[in-house]
């Protein structure tokens, strides 16, 4: 059995990360849930009882097996070094390690041989980059990635239950006719979209579409690999969209590019069709349809992704990681 | 003063058309609204009276001058030769001449100079095409397109009232937890993105994308231009958004970028923030921000777009078109 902390236990992925260990019977012996002291002392159900949750502390994970964070990049550059001390496997969603060199960062279909090098703490990829990452895969391996173009249709759910609480309040405001004003967001989020997620860097690129090329680089090997991305916020509850086109380095033909993808692990392709947020929400894998030649790239495809973000996104790619790294749970 | 007629006055576009000549004090002296025998009987406000809806008929445009059609491939197709016949300048804004090329597709700010040639009729381009084309022109003039990649993110009021109408109750329903069905649209639109605006073609483009190709070559003048598009409808009321990729022959700063559309007429080029279609929305032009060099279409620009679909996109572009083919109207 495996002791496991859970570092940000309150949040919308924290939460997500309970839900998918209880799903995959991991075999979890003691449960430690801790979260920030704003949200410490709070009672989360998990695993059939309530469990109190503490504020996070160095001292917090003696004993710890697993410790998986999703607390924020401060959070885990402050706790993380003294739970890889008490011998925890640190899994860490925030992007605080994800480009350091010597930290895996794993989407475990991918590059789950990276884990083998594992000292003691793994980065969990971007949301949107693990979306990107499954969905071209198949291509890169036959035919070649030269250039990647991918805009995004994100979740407001990926900001956090607060925005989520934020876009409801909105909407049913704009449906009365109330004025509407936006708090998290840099504009009011109700019947609008937002090409703005985590901030825009000096080279006029936000910082999520910079994770997503600087990643996507790291996870599929290709460190000089083109990538242009727009992400952009809308008022969708959960399940992250993108429209990709990826230029090829040989032909590759529309069926030749869905057969890859039906064989591909972690993967849906739809032939007919094509997968939307709503039905996409709560399911396992990254979804693909509309595969067509693209127009634009040559040779190329053009394709439509959808995952949900919290599930494969963050918590599920968490516990696979941790599943595959230690050789337990219902997958190992 | 000039003897109008607008056929398909009940619609968005329609009403929108009526809103835009009064706006700009077209010299509207005669007015004629036309609508489908379903719609005929309605009551329209327009220049500061109430008018009767007619049902549209060959017969009905005998001394018209200016005939403004929003109804529809079919109805164009079977009115706007009796239109021309009673001597009246056709402006449609379906798609069913739009590449006949015997009548110009037309911006004004663009191609304007193509009404010199019009024969009784001039074809207005899709919303999604003059959005992307006076976006881009201003690049391709100074450094010349290689190949554009377009995702579009298209508000509901393109698809006309009863859209409109099936998103706010669809929005109503979710918020209230209450079961949702889509009519209209092939899924639900509600805290949802739909990748399909009317209907995918067999070689799996939509009927959207490939108008954008299509009417973007000609617009343009470059009938061979690559250009790939994704479009989706997203749950905004009014205002589609682009993101847009393009690269270019030669290399364009950023900034060069940013001082051509500056200078583009038509063009509000954002230098801070950037524009969403909340704010975007009943304002007259095309408004770019995020202007920044391209990372995978290299050299090249990325950019955001945001115009108000129903007047640039249509009713506004229309009428643009009959001010300066009959000369007349405020900006004559």
């Amino acid at each position: 059995m495996t002791r496991v902390a859970v570092v940000g236990a309150t949040g919308v992925v924290g939460r997500e990360m309970l839900a998918v260990l209880e799903q995959r019977a991991f075999p979890v012996g003691e449960l430690r849930l801790f979260a920030s002291a704003r949200s410490a002392g709070a009672r989360v159900s998990a695993f059939g009882r309530e469990h109190e949750v503490r504020p996070a502390a160095p001292d917090g994970f003696r004993g710890v097996d697993l410790a998986l964070f999703s607390a924020g990049s401060d959070a885990a550059r402050a706790l993380a070094p003294a739970a890889r001390r008490a011998g925890a496997l640190v899994v860490d969603n925030s992007s605080a390690f994800r480009l350091d060199p010597g930290t895996p960062l794993v989407v475990p279909e991918l590059n789950g041989d990276e884990l083998a090098r594992h000292a003691g703490l793994v980065a969990n990829p971007n949301c949107s980059t693990i979306l990107l990452c499954l969905a071209v895969a198949p291509l890169h391996a036959r035919a070649e990635l030269r250039r990647v173009v991918v805009c995004s249709y994100q979740a407001v759910s990926g900001a956090g239950a607060r925005a989520v609480e934020e876009l409801r309040e909105q909407e049913r405001a704009d449906l009365e006719g109330r004025t509407v004003e936006p708090r998290l967001f840099p504009k009011v989020l109700a019947h609008n979209v937002i090409p703005w997620v985590q901030g825009l860097l000096p080279d006029g690129y936000s910082v999520e579409e910079t994770k997503v090329r600087d990643e996507t680089r790291r996870i599929l090997r290709a460190p000089e690999l083109p990538v242009a991305a727009t992400c952009v916020r809308v008022p969708v509850w959960r399940a992250h969209s993108e429209a990709v086109h990826a230029q090829l380095a040989r032909a590759l033909a529309p069926e030749e590019a869905l057969a890859a993808l039906e064989a591909a692990p972690g993967v849906r392709a739809w032939r007919e069709g094509f997968p939307t947020p709503r039905e996409v929400a709560g399911t396992d894998e990254v979804h693909v349809g509309r595969v067509r030649r693209d127009r634009a790239l040559e040779p190329g495809i053009a394709l439509w992704g959808v995952m949900d973000q919290l599930r494969k996104g963050a918590a599920l790619n968490a516990v696979q990681i941790a599943e595959r790294a230690l050789g337990v749970g219902a997958r190992a």
